[in-house]
């Protein structure tokens, strides 16, 4: 295949679409994994369960998985890496998925977006984590295919967010295994938008900590945190707006209705009420930012009224008194003339002197008094 | 049961999103208490009433609850405290909610919402105090419950807000007993909204004194409430919005015109022109503040202007004086030469010297004259 | 009657809702004066008119004003003053109005609203004007109950601003005489809205000026009133907003149709047009101030730099020079070494200190020029 | 006729409105001159033409206007000037128009819009001139009365607007003389349309200039210009907005299509996506004028280190060393005690206070490197 | 003819517009070339293929053009450059184009659009490139005319855009050769928009580029670079956003069903969403310019705050020193009296006055230290 090997783009863009390079210059439908490779293996794990009981296999041939969709319950096969793209296009061969899905679910600068597909709805959406070392939302692409009585996930690497759920499976406890795909495919979406609230937890604590550092009168240490937050809620803004769009569309969309129970839409109608909470509070975080740096340039403006007032207040009162010492320095000859420096002669010269700089030190302190400068 | 110990998150997000811990990693319809356990004791106050009386009785068993939802006349039961689940949840049960209405009552981290059930409508508001102390606005969560001749009312704690309503119960005066539980569900929300008026003087009179403040001249203080005051703001307008969404589905979706009187709408209408307004106030407020910010930051500079307009002049006056006195004490010896320094053997010397300074005095002060500067 | 007693507001708040306050704590429906009481007696005037003739009568009895609304012909009662609530409810029994209306009436913190009830259109309207002596706007509000042949209004006191209609009914100049109450109510909100292009004007005026002094240079006051004008401004956009609405629903609800004929449909365009005029030209005249703050602000940076420059030629000349008159002013002995200052006893020293001085200047000049600070 | 004499009003209310007063407290329906006189006579202009020919005749009696209506052939008859009502309201009658358009026609504050009478199209826009010497855009209002076989057209005064369009009238070329009043209707607005093309060229060329002075370094004038820019392009925004309001509803109104050929409908399509790039274009020379100050105000804090660094590094070398001089200026007595300055007296006394004055200078300049001052 | 011609304008308005003039005075219809002429001799490339094989043909007479039209298979000509506005008429007149199509194919000034005829749809999209050396976007107009099995696209000049799909078409890999005309037009289009992306990645990388400068402490040519920056993405913005509509109403509206077939609507969808994403990452670098300029001017802030500490610390250090000095430096005659600068001959004088020193230089830091300035 002579396709141009897509170029590796470093830098703010591979940041704002996800965490990967774009393809260029490929035609349509060529599945081929873009971004990066964070999984060492393809992990594949096939769980299926009904109200009865639930079969987790690791790994099992993907033609395994074809014959499993077929016995009744739900299927879920969840894959982490998408590296091997092979492997990937033959799971979607056996679920018979559209080539443009096999190609987006490889993708993983995608936006999300809902596609309805005649058999399947094709779901993408990112999961957000923080990274306290770096101070950085990172992005991860997890995409759903959600089809009668089967689930397909696919995750760029393992993560623990779905653990909670699978023990849930296992244990058997709660609603999730009396329901279909289309309730698990819910929970696992609760799960990444959850998620969410942890980022913004943490992403709440760096700004009450730079709230305390601007109050108290920011370094430029503080001011470049205050930049790093205000990008990475720029970011995860540009994230967790399409989800919203997805979530409503899942609500009103007519041709979802196929794959959602009328009865999961309740709790459809919870996670799009979530969504809306998790965008409020970005951009309620966004209008906090905001105010800070306002209060920080403020300060500094004070500050600098500060000092300038210091340093006027200093010079105003020591400038004249150094100019009258400077005169009474002057070498004029007393001897030359009678008007050359009398003063230097006089008997009470040089308290009188000293009375006169008292007096213009009182003056200028009493015109910096009306001036509310002390 | 195995599920994980919520964590109770500190900081800005439960600010934002309430005052309480989300639920994070729980399967949904998990009813448990989220939040601060703002009351010692639960308290259920069940009232029951019709055109011709009205019986109150405090904490009764619920099943007799139940057995009074049967009688004519209008039922109406409220919660004081959200700790006790199992009684919330034996509530439910009495009244057939649905297990997510019974989760969503005891989670006061909800978003103003309203939910239509099969059987009931359901509806979270947030009701808003202002602490005067710490200058700020406490958030705290009413959940209703309106079915078919009963309402049912969740608060975190005791409050005087529905004493009113109570009273007005009591006496029967005026409409109320007259009409059914949806007249009901109106008064209490109104009393709501009221409630955010009281908030909105209380701030606006904050806004009125950080004004004054900084028209006279603000310091570090001024600013720092300026920037709660803005905070504050941010966090209430979060709150008001979703509330005039909740109202606004009251009035014009048709599923919930089954339990609301076509004679109550026309007070919903009221409501939301309330509602409307105390956005548009707040709305009012935030232009008012950021126009004093700008303010504060013009008048910063200009008091920076005004000193160094003194510094200046000062300094440029008093400097070559200065300059002129340092040269006529230099040490040069007239002896030596006839070149060193014979000004200061002259007749004159001294009072030229003087006339000169006087002369760079006049000069500066016209330059200073024409550049407006004094 | 034990409901409790209104507080009064002061301050902002009460200035951003209207004039007056709002009361709280009461029944819906309970009609009471809310507001300054700005009239010290209601005054009730009856005009009957049709195209034959006009009737006028100031102060009937109420009993006779229901009688007359069932003679031919149109109505119309103005009542100025609303503060003494009996005559009002009179009146609301008499054209049956609905306890809402008449509360709503009472109440002068009406937002601009619209309610259809099914015998009358009743609608709240903000009237404008502008206090010279305070460079403030006030609001008024007007109510207008419009019916079948007749119209009600009602205004917190006697205004001058419906003398041109009321002279025109009696000349039975133009169309007035031949159409019915609905082009009656149409003339009227015209006034209502012509008022406010004279409100702008003032305004428009008090922005030129403004405008002139900033471009001058503005100093403390200058910012002190594009202040206030900026306020005021907020809370006349706050009181047009509503008006539009309301404007607009007359003329596209197809409920209000009833009361208005489709060729008075004609006018109310025209009139709806001038709203958003009014909308338009506030918004203008924020946008204009909005840049004189920035004008503002970038000329106080510029003054600061210019002052700063002449501060920093005159250091920097005179600094190195007096350091120069200094050094030559150190007492060393000439005689304890030849190597304590020999210059002092060198035929040329002081004209060569002199022209080593004019070289500093020189130099310094040259580097300012370099720099274009000159 | 008693109508009160409209005031004339001045200033900025007049100049966002159009260049005129608006009439108050006149009955609806009132014909009188709003606006500047511009033009001294009224001139009529009655073009009749079909595919065969053209006729023109300047200022027929307007009773052969009316006989011409029946001919067959389009009519096109233009007003510059309308000072003269009588003669306004003559044409109004012979082509039966609504008193309320003779009305709009002569009020030149008219916002732009659209009204749909039983017989003909009434329609308001702005052209904009762009005035060289006072470097500020003045609209003009043009009138359209499009009705069946015939189109009004009213200008303010004459104007070298349609001249292009007349000659080609005459001359028969292109498809104009093939069309019918609409076709010619579409062309005159396509005119006034490409002159706004005009005026944003000239702008353009202003910002551009303004640019260039900015990056250079601006001075006051350069803030003037920008200042006087945006708030052109506030005034031009403000009228062309309304423009494209009423292209659109020219296009998508059912009631509009009786006079308008579907064939013209494509041409019309065309008008709409040029006034929406002119509005584009406005705003995008907001947008840059925005970053225009931005930088202005960057480079004014820039220069202002710049200064400050050079007046700070300055001060810091050379207080200290006057201060040294100033140490060594001291009369203290060497003879009253050996402590009294002994250095005065040293061998090497004034070489080693010049060798610590260089270290101190040394010292400073190592400090400043450090800083990254130098 | 003697049409005026058309004048070329310079500057802004042509940069905003697209690159080039547009025309003005002009009848409608009348096709004459507009814009910059970029080639030399426009090259016509005629492509034919069906699933079997793909003809191609460099510049063969349009008359077989026509005929071509008439056989099985797609029919795709490419025209680059536009100045021989006869041969692109001729074109025109074979494929039976309206005269405003090919008037609009001529004026590169378009904005983005799409307009359905009877026959065709026209589509006119701008493709960016990013020039390295002048740091600028430089947008070309596409032109596309989508019939019933043939495309016609219209390029300013050559260019490597489409290269890969020529050589797809040849060599008949993957599905383009086996669907229509519509799926080559988005083939074409996703190349259009996937070249975004690239200049996408060039802008992050100066602005990552940018930033660091900013960080690091930015200097004039940084702050010069920010705003090209902005510039250029304020540019395109307003190319980009008229796209998103145009595929946007490719795929919702009806009318433009007749041309697309239903399986390509799916890829449409896929377009869509990149445009989408494009729109979307242009906001975001806009935030992150907007940010930067803020962190930026605060720097530029803080540093002058560093600087006025130092200057401010030094002098105030040495002015009341420098004082002192000049005190002990004044002549007053020690023999005229007892009272004239006795201290002159003490025994400890000068040692004395050295301590005093000391002591002025530690209480003036203890007061920086509490000052926290140091």
């Amino acid at each position: 295949m002579d396709t141009p090997e897509p170029t590796e783009p470093t830098g703010l863009l591979s940041r704002v679409l996800g965490d990967s390079a774009r393809k260029r210059g490929l035609p349509p439908g060529t599945a081929i994994h873009i971004g990066e490779r964070k999984a060492d293996e393809v992990k594949i794990t096939v769980i299926q369960y009904d109200a009865d009981g639930c079969r987790t296999s690791e790994d099992p041939t993907l033609e395994t998985c074809a014959r499993d969709g077929e016995t009744p319950g739900t299927l879920w096969i969840n894959v982490d890496g998408l590296h091997q793209v092979e492997r990937i296009e033959t799971l979607g061969r056996c679920f018979q998925l559209h080539p443009l899905t096999v190609e987006d679910v490889c993708n993983t600068t995608q936006r999300a977006k809902l596609d309805v597909f005649d058999d399947y709805l094709y779901l993408v959406v990112k999961s957000q984590h923080y990274r306290l070392e770096s101070h950085s939302v990172e992005g991860e692409q997890i995409s759903f295919v959600l089809g009668k009585g089967f689930l397909l996930t696919f995750q760029e690497q393992e993560s623990p967010l779905f653990d909670d759920i699978r023990r849930r499976l296992r244990s058997g406890k709660g609603r999730i295994r009396h329901r279909g795909a289309d309730y698990l495919a819910y929970t696992l979406l609760d799960a990444v938008v959850d998620h969410y609230f942890t980022v913004l937890e943490q992403l709440g604590e760096e700004i009450e900590g730079v709230e305390e550092e601007v109050v108290a009168g920011a370094g430029r240490a503080t001011v470049q945190r205050l930049h790093l937050l205000r990008r990475e809620l720029i970011l995860l803004r540009k994230s967790i707006w399409p989800l919203r769009e997805v979530v409503n569309r899942l609500l009103h969309q007519d041709d979802s209705l196929e794959w959602i129970d009328p009865s999961t839409t309740l709790y459809l109608r919870d996670l799009y009420d979530h969504t809306v909470q998790v965008i409020e509070t970005v951009e309620t975080y966004r209008d906090l930012l905001a105010g800070l740096l306002d209060i920080h340039l403020s300060s500094l403006s004070y500050r600098m009224n500060e000092i300038m007032k210091v340093l006027t207040i200093i010079a105003v009162i020591f400038i004249p008194l150094t100019f009258i010492a400077g005169v009474y320095g002057m070498n004029f000859d007393p001897e030359a003339s009678p008007w050359n420096m009398p003063e230097l002669n006089w008997y009470w010269g040089y308290p009188l002197v000293l009375l006169l700089m008292a007096g213009v030190v009182a003056a200028m302190l009493i015109y910096f008094r009306c001036k509310r400068w002390l």
